[in-house]
């Protein structure tokens, strides 16, 4: 497929076009539409099948607000004091800024957990090998089952937020948030930013 | 779907059976097809869009024997000295050993390499934000993709191998090894381990 920005898989830049917001049907009703893709059907494979992963669906308006003002506080700060000036440079071509109305407006949230260890049955530490490179995998198969299903997507990782969402969702000390995705279909006047990608020979080499 | 095993996308054991040997037509003629699968049509995320992966694709049988003879080598360490008895617990279950004849016997060998950082025009280190988890969700999609054409693999972390495998394919010292994926076509004999997963309400949970 040629780099003309056309290709059927594309993470939508919220900053363009807030996630969607219409409510289809009752493909989110039933709880296991989502991990059955991802982690049921998907199997997605995991170091010493630890399946070291939590995945919070959250569909309740008022935590997904609850969840925005936590993002955007700490955000905030990220952009204006903790991060400095290469961090910003280096995302100003994304137009980003520390103001989340997607996290309100997507049907659906999905914060997705890495469980940095588990426990045995006799209450030991259990070591979840690759824990954080298991959960991207899963992350990766769920990426591509929402294409398949015509839903979009942008992969975020909410910085120096992770304690307060676990915190507001219940979620135990072993576990850390990876990444947030909101989840919806494209509004009507969806844009992508119209990024060029690298060139093949600078992504492969065949020996 | 039920948890029997029979969920459709699933990561052989080879140590249970070697990964099929079978050269089918020309799929693998085009390198083209392995990355459009992941990279380019997939057109995978990544942290400020910064692409920080390299397949290397080893079709060579010469320099697949010498990824085994290394893996070998070092794997054989990890089982008898390096790793220590917990590790060699966790891994029995799947009866893995140090000997890897699907290095060998696979058509494909894809050798998944993050960058932890870039160069900038200036020669300048650029930084790559997230590399690890964005080359793992890469590795995800392409999982999915290589299920949808109909191939196997298994996820494989060859363990205190990677300056070795990155010197003799000829990659720089930014570049660390994250994975290793070999990929053919089941064989007739084929089986994978019966393991039972997590129940649902164990992965997910809805708010």
């Amino acid at each position: 497929m040629p780099m003309d920005g056309k290709s059927q898989r594309r993470t939508l830049n919220t900053s363009h076009s807030p996630i969607p917001v219409i409510l289809r049907g009752k493909w989110f009703g039933d709880p296991k539409n989502i991990t059955n893709f991802s982690v049921r059907d998907g199997t997605a494979p995991s170091g010493a099948h630890t399946e070291p992963w939590t995945f919070v669906v959250v569909k309740d308006p008022d935590t997904k607000h609850q969840i925005r003002e936590i993002i955007e506080e700490e955000e905030e700060i990220n952009y204006l004091k903790r991060m400095g000036p290469r961090w910003v440079t280096d995302l100003r071509k994304f137009r980003t800024n520390w103001i989340k109305e997607y996290l309100d407006t997507a049907p659906v949230l999905i914060l997705v957990f890495k469980q940095v260890h588990g426990f045995a049955a006799n209450g030991k530490k259990k070591i979840h090998y690759y824990n954080e490179i298991s959960v991207s995998i899963a992350c990766g198969i769920l990426l591509a089952a929402l294409q398949n299903a015509g839903l979009v997507t942008v992969t975020t990782t909410p910085l120096n937020c992770g304690s307060r969402l676990r915190v507001l969702l219940g979620r135990p000390a072993n576990e850390k948030l990876l990444m947030l995705l909101p989840v919806g279909y494209p509004s009507e006047d969806a844009t992508v930013p119209d990024l060029t990608r690298k060139p093949l020979d600078q992504i492969m080499v065949t020996v």
